[in-house]
C-alpha cells in the first residue's frame, strides 16, 4: 500500500504501537490526537519521555521507585511504618495497588518479576537475597507475600517459603487469600479460583 | 495519599492519561513500560512527538495531511487516480480506513470534523466551500459523501447534499451504504441498523 500518512506521523504510530496492548488502530487514534492538540502539549510528553530514565532511581533497600534526588525510598523511611513487616510484590506498581487500599501499614519489597524458566528468569535475576539481609537487618517478623495470581507467581511465593525456612530465619509468612472478587457473579468464577475461595473460607 | 510513585514518572502517567479512552490503570501500564525499556526508546518516542507538528502539514486541496516538504498529497497527484469522484470524509484517518479496502480509485476531502451545533462546529468551520471550488476545478463527476455514522454524520451528509444542490452544481451524490457489518449475528444488530439494511436492500 502506499503512503497514505506523513512519515512523522507514521513513526509515532509505529512508538505508540510498541506500548503494551496497544494495537495499530489504537496507535493511530492516539497519534492522531497528539497532532489535533496544542504543539505545545506534544512536546511536553515529548520532554516527560525524554527525562524519565535519568530522573527516576531505584530505593537500594525496598527496590521500590523513588526520585532522583532521594536516597531511599520514602514510604521506607517513614517512621509511622511497620518495618517489621513486609508485603513482597513483583513489581513497583504492585505498591500503587495495595497502597491504593489504606489498609496496610508495612513496608514493601520489589522482586523486580516473577520466577519463570521460560523467560529465564531464576532467582537470581530477583532481589531475593536482598531481602534475606533486610529480614535479618530490621528483625522482620511477618512477611506477607503478595506476588501475582498466575502460575510465576505462585512459582515465585512457593520459592521464597522455602527458601526463607532453608535460610533458618523465623519469620511469619503469608499470601494474599484467593477467592471471589468484590462484584462478580459465582457462576461466572472460573473452578481454580472458586477451589480457592472454598479452601479459604472463613466460618461465620 | 502520600506520593508513592516518582514524579517523573507520574508527570508521565498524567500525560499518557490525557491521551483518548486512557484511564489511570493504563496509563501507568504504558509509563511502566517505557520505563522499563531501553532509555534509547524512550527519547526515540520523546523526539517522535516533539517534532511530529512541525513536520506534518495539511494539504491545501484535499486537506489530507501530508510531509512538511510536499506541496499536495500524493494520492492527489496520483496521476491513476480518478479526480472527478471524491470520497469526502470527516477526519484524515478515514482516508488511511478506505484506502485499506483497495477497491476505491477515486480522490478524497477532508472535511475536518462534522457539523455539531453542540460543540459549536458549522459548516463555516469546514471545509465546504473549498469541496465546491474544487468540484468546479477539477469537472468532478461523483461524490461519495462517506461521513460517520453518527447523528454529526448524518447531518453532515445531508447538508452537504444540499449546499451541493443549492451551488448549482451537477454533480451525483451517494452515501455509503448503511446495513449488517460483516460477521455481526443479525440479533445482535441494532434496529436502527437493522431498518437501514432493510430499506437498502439488494435484489438477488
Amino acid at each position: 500500500m502506499k503512503q497514505i500518512l506523513p512519515q512523522a506521523l507514521l513513526d509515532l504510530i509505529e512508538e505508540f504501537g510498541a506500548l503494551p496492548g496497544v494495537g495499530a488502530r489504537t496507535a493511530e487514534r492516539y497519534a492522531y490526537a497528539v497532532l489535533k492538540r496544542d504543539p505545545k502539549r506534544a512536546e511536553s510528553l515529548g520532554r516527560s519521555l525524554s527525562r524519565l530514565h535519568s530522573r527516576v532511581k531505584v530505593c537500594p533497600i525496598t527496590f521500590a521507585l523513588i526520585d532522583e534526588d532521594q536516597e531511599v525510598s520514602p514510604l521506607y523511611e517513614d517512621s509511622s511504618r511497620n518495618k517489621k513487616l513486609i508485603a513482597v510484590v513483583e513489581e513497583p506498581l504492585d505498591i500503587v495497588a495495595i497502597e491504593r487500599t489504606g489498609q496496610y501499614d508495612g513496608t514493601y519489597h520489589v522482586l523486580g518479576g516473577a520466577i519463570s524458566p521460560i523467560d529465564g528468569i531464576g532467582p537470581e535475576q530477583l532481589h531475593v537475597p536482598e531481602l534475606i539481609s533486610r529480614i535479618k537487618k530490621d528483625g522482620v517478623e511477618e512477611i506477607i507475600i503478595a506476588t501475582n495470581a498466575s502460575v510465576e507467581g505462585e512459582s515465585t511465593a512457593l520459592f521464597l517459603q522455602r527458601y526463607v525456612q532453608e535460610a533458618g530465619l523465623s519469620v511469619a509468612m503469608s499470601r494474599l487469600a484467593r477467592g471471589i472478587p468484590v462484584g462478580v457473579d459465582l457462576e461466572y468464577a472460573d473452578q481454580i479460583t472458586l477451589t480457592h475461595a472454598l479452601e479459604g473460607r472463613r466460618s461465620l
